[in-house]
């Protein structure tokens, strides 16, 4: 994977981190579907230093990743975006297409791909899938970034990891716990543990770790994994 | 409020948005507290034109406001330094101090102000109260910022608002709950709508339209308000 480490660095500035990733992936639709783009969230694991996607079949996503090898990872903080993708087809007025130089194998050519990406991301990654490992029902495909655009650097930075999201929630349930004693805070704090575990980077799992020192301060951890 | 106007502006490359934005407050101790400084997660309110923390008595950052005009709303992503903040008193290593120069009031003279900050912040905003309007148990503090500092420039533009998060993570309940039909997604739903109610910004509100618009087709919208 010549030059990923250089661009592995590059990552945090757009917006993916260790753990899981929540962007909007944005394929190429086959040549006969009546839409020519498709947008969909989906998480990017990095774990081990491996970066991969898990998709589940039926999804248009995984129908695109299986033909096509390039994709881009957006990059949004506006809940519009995200939702529509999530439920709906975007207007083809949503798309643009990123085009970007890649060196082949033997290093003596260039080839030029082109990916759709959305209009109104603050920045994309063009990414590669590498390899394929089918299941009965998902795939996991390895991917390597490719190239970095960035629309609106006001914004570069922002990360979406709902890892980190979980460790506030908790903070802020069990201060709310704290007063209150309701138990469906415990219940809050137990459902964010398990999103930090499966999503969060190393220093979010470690916040957890003194939410659950506070939680054996109150002696209601047995609560707890 | 002079040039409040231009400074607005610049509070989105602050994590600062309308809304409620979650950052860490960092205010100077008494001087009889065994620790100079004190840190503890707040969300700033940003509502109509008008920017004010909601403080409940009994917190050291409610004493410390009650007595000192400014303090800085830091930012991080650092989920340990938010966690421990939130339960634990800070190292004084922990801080650092910064200085800006303001206008006073007649516009002839100056004065230098200092406030402590988090060292490990990506950034920061020096705040000033400029009024409080006591209740029984609670201070509505307006408040406007001073000067802005960056640490991290990478991090620029990463916000901390829990509608936003709350609006990916409704999105992603009810992608569970069509696959499963799981009535616990519809609670967490519930849950999240709360949130996006209290703290969203308009696009989050809008947001949550959508995740509406796809449980009415669901036949589930009368679960929710």
């Amino acid at each position: 994977m010549k030059e990923t480490a250089k661009n592995l660095n590059r990552m945090a500035k757009f917006g993916i981190s260790e753990g899981i990733s929540e962007m909007i992936l944005t394929t190429k639709n086959a040549s006969d579907s009546n839409k020519t783009a498709n947008a969909a969230p989906f998480g990017i694991t990095w774990k081990n230093n491996r970066m991969f996607l898990h998709l589940f079949k039926g999804s248009t996503t995984y129908e695109n990743l299986m033909r096509e090898d390039y994709f881009a990872a957006n990059m949004t903080d506006d809940a519009v975006l995200y939702a529509k993708s999530t439920f709906y087809d975007l207007e083809e007025e949503a798309f643009d297409i990123a085009a970007a130089i890649e060196d082949e194998e033997n290093g003596e050519e260039q080839k030029t791909i082109s990916v759709p990406v959305l209009k109104n991301a603050d920045r994309f990654v063009l990414f590669k899938c590498v390899s394929r490992l089918e299941a009965a029902d998902s795939v996991v495909i390895d991917i390597e970034p490719v190239d970095f655009f960035i629309f609106n650097s006001e914004k570069e930075g922002f990360i979406f990891n709902r890892g980190f999201h979980s460790v506030v929630e908790a903070c802020i349930h069990l201060t709310r716990y704290e007063l209150t004693k309701d138990p469906i805070y415990i219940d809050y704090i137990r459902h964010h543990q398990r999103i930090i575990q499966k999503c969060g980077r190393k220093r979010d799992k470690e916040g957890f770790l003194i939410v659950k020192k506070k939680l054996m301060e109150l002696e209601i951890a047995d609560h707890f994994e």
